[in-house]
């Protein structure tokens, strides 16, 4: 583990403006549009980690709790929270303001697992994360624990689709 | 249920040319477009089912399962499965066809769950689905267990959430 | 013509919804955009027949029967019709759907001609398309006229050039 | 005639260099995108002299006699030729410019027919130009006549249609 | 000043991966797209303290000291530095990071003026800004002093400008 | 001086219709957008005056000294002034057509500094221009007079950098 970064190393914030173009025709911003932001900065915190290309392996499923309008103020936050040896997951929160009135609201937060890639395309080793702070050291034990869960998941699956 | 339509109306597909602004420098396309185009194909769906604005209230999770790149062709396909009173499941495929050899490989698959709105921005009620085929059939089965699943999963959230 | 593919090979299809950016101010959608997805379904349709990179000779003349306007959705669809050597002509129809009314009408439709490239970027021989159904034998034949009167036209205006 | 503009009020010109969003992945541009652009000076130039809101009603066929690469320069011109009641034909040709070597070629050159409306999106009558030069004097005439003859088509078409 | 705000309210950062449509087709990012970003920027700090409507009145003089390239990551942080009637100042530091080898340079920066209007359009008062620490004071110091020269700057061209 | 230009071969012009993507929601159109389109159109008249890569090394301060709104058209030109070893100085003007009324007005002026590139991407010598009428004649002298007060104001500013 000579390698190791700590997690605030990956931390990676995000402000924008939402346009006309991120929205219906009702100025009501599109889920996929926020999902593309997600995977933008989830992808530069893994970059900055690793100094690697990474590629999307899996996004957690995403609850959108509040909307977002044309005008309003995103703040995205990403880092990483746990790592394997060639995947990591990135922990990201999506708050909105509205300018007028200053009220900030959660918009939607989400798990994301990135893959690093080598030359050749294929996942290649990575360095790992260490927490510095408590509140990171629960995050990185939760990280831990939903990385352990997802392989399970995947293997049951497997088994599952060649047992048919 | 004299409102009821065929799972078969929402059916939507979308064939898209990868270019190079949905991808990284090395030609990779990214997972956040794809969740994008995803989005946009379910909206699509489901406004052809209720004639209203509809809004995304949750992806589930979603395992990117091989890369698409630069100038192959993605095929989208979108399918209503399972109605409640106000919001509704789709199920989203993700093909991708690379062009020189013609080979067809999965991309992802997706269940995004949307709700319909009223001029005012509520949840307003909606068409209900129904199967035409056996494979509908169970398509729509599984939507409704889906459903009922991440229910309960929200009731329990609030639960510990209120608890704490 | 050992090589041959069936017209249905080349279907494709493509749902969209019309957005702010596609539209002036006044929410009416651009004849120009409209071209522009109309070239983006028949390079498709040429890729999958043919395998290999296609640019656009030329398009028929277009009329734009009945405006589209955000939020609508739209509906085209691409199929081959005829070969040449090189070339081949593609048909495409754009349909605009009202959401709320679910009314469809016809926005659009044009004949475009594609020409494939092999890897030095000059025209190369491919695929002749066959038609299996009564209506795709009318298009086909239809498509094997236009084909000729073009270039005939392209003859003729040589000539008179030459002559000037 | 009170009321008439001379030609070259609407002269409009746009230069653009071809960036990557702009092509495929062999860097050539798309007919496409060129005739979005074609379209976009062509709603300019009749803007200008109509004072209105325009829509495009047709473009006749357009032949793309070279291709066009990433890095070239794009040169745009766009001129109304002649008008009708509410309807206007706009020449426009494009040039593309390699920058290395300085050679310029024609692209493409369209004739494209646009309607002006009036705020209740309806058919209004326009002002009509004049020439004030030989050249221009030349290409007026031949507006008219290729206008002339578009009516009679479509008048054509529409017996046809009837009689079916 | 009973309504001022310190400078850190406004602060706003914004990390961006350059992707090929914000560069050149050797992969050098283009001085106008930073700049685009660097407004966005401005614009968001300033929202967040006048909770209004801005818009961009001035840029001083900028110098592009190192080149970004396709893949690198923008860091873009802005701070209201000083305040007048109804303009402030805002500083914007971009600094760019190679991924592979972790290397920050500075791209540029840059002090942008913005105004606040009101729902008519017209320039409306703002809160002042106040630093809180011996940086913030410091940046807060020699923003007023530009402010003062840029006014002294623009009546000394009104000047001139009535003489000539 | 043999490799010299006339000034009017890198003229430049461009005429866009202001879209709902280049504004903010009160349709006001964005600093930096304008920004980003004279830094496009430096860059060409740049390479048709040298054939080469161009950087941006520098915009002088810019002032908007009036809006423009989505529905305008925007009209910017662009002239090299003048020219160092490797740099050279693009003057560009953006005037905003109010479509309606006709009325023109300034939106913005600026002069912005290119540098050409070789293709190990290091500055390379270009070549000179000359004026050819009187209003060119004196563009070029104020340019080089401009030119001149930047590399001194450099200067200075590394003169007192090495001192701290
Ligand atoms: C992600 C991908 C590289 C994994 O390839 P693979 O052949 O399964 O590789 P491995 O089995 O060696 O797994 C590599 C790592 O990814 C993890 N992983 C694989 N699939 C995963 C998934 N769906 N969710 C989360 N983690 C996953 C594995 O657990 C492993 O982690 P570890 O090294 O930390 O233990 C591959 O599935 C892929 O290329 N997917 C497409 C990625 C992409 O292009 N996304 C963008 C849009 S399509
Ligand atoms: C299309 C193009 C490749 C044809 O090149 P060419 O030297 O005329 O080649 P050929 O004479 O061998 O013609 C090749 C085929 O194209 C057809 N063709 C050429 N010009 C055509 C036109 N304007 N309309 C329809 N078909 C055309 C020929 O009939 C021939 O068809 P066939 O092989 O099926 O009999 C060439 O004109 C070109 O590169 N144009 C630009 C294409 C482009 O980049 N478009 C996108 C935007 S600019
Ligand atoms: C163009 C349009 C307004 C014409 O409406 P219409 O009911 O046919 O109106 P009219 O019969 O009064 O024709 C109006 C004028 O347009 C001309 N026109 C109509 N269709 C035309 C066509 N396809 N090609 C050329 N001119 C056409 C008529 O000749 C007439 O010209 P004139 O007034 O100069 O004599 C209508 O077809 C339309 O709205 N089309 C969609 C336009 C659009 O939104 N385009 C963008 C992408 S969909
Ligand atoms: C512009 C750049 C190439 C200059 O490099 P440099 O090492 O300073 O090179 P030099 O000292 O040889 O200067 C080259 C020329 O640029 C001029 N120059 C350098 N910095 C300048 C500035 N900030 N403003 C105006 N001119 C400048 C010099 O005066 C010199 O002009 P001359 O050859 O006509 O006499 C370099 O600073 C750079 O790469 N900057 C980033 C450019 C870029 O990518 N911009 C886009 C977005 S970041």
């Amino acid at each position: 583990m000579s390698n190791a970064h700590p997690m605030s190393l990956s931390r990676t914030t995000q402000t924008r403006l939402v346009l006309p173009p991120d929205a219906n025709q009702y100025g009501s911003v599109f889920g996929g549009k926020i999902l593309a932001y997600i995977d933008e900065i989830a992808a530069i915190a893994c970059m900055k980690h690793t100094g690697k290309e990474v590629v999307t392996a899996s996004f957690d499923s995403v609850d959108f709790v509040s909307p977002a309008y044309v005008g309003d103020v995103l703040e995205l936050e990403g880092i990483i929270t746990s790592t394997g040896r060639t995947s990591m997951e990135v922990y990201v929160r999506v708050m909105s303001r509205c300018v007028k009135t200053g009220e900030k609201r959660l918009t939607t937060e989400s798990y994301v697992t990135m893959v690093a890639l080598d030359e050749h395309g294929k996942p290649t080793p990575i360095p790992a994360v260490y927490p510095e702070t408590e509140e990171e050291e629960k995050m990185h034990k939760a990280g831990i624990e939903r990385q352990r869960l997802r392989k399970e998941k995947r293997k049951k699956l497997k088994r599952d689709e060649s047992r048919e």
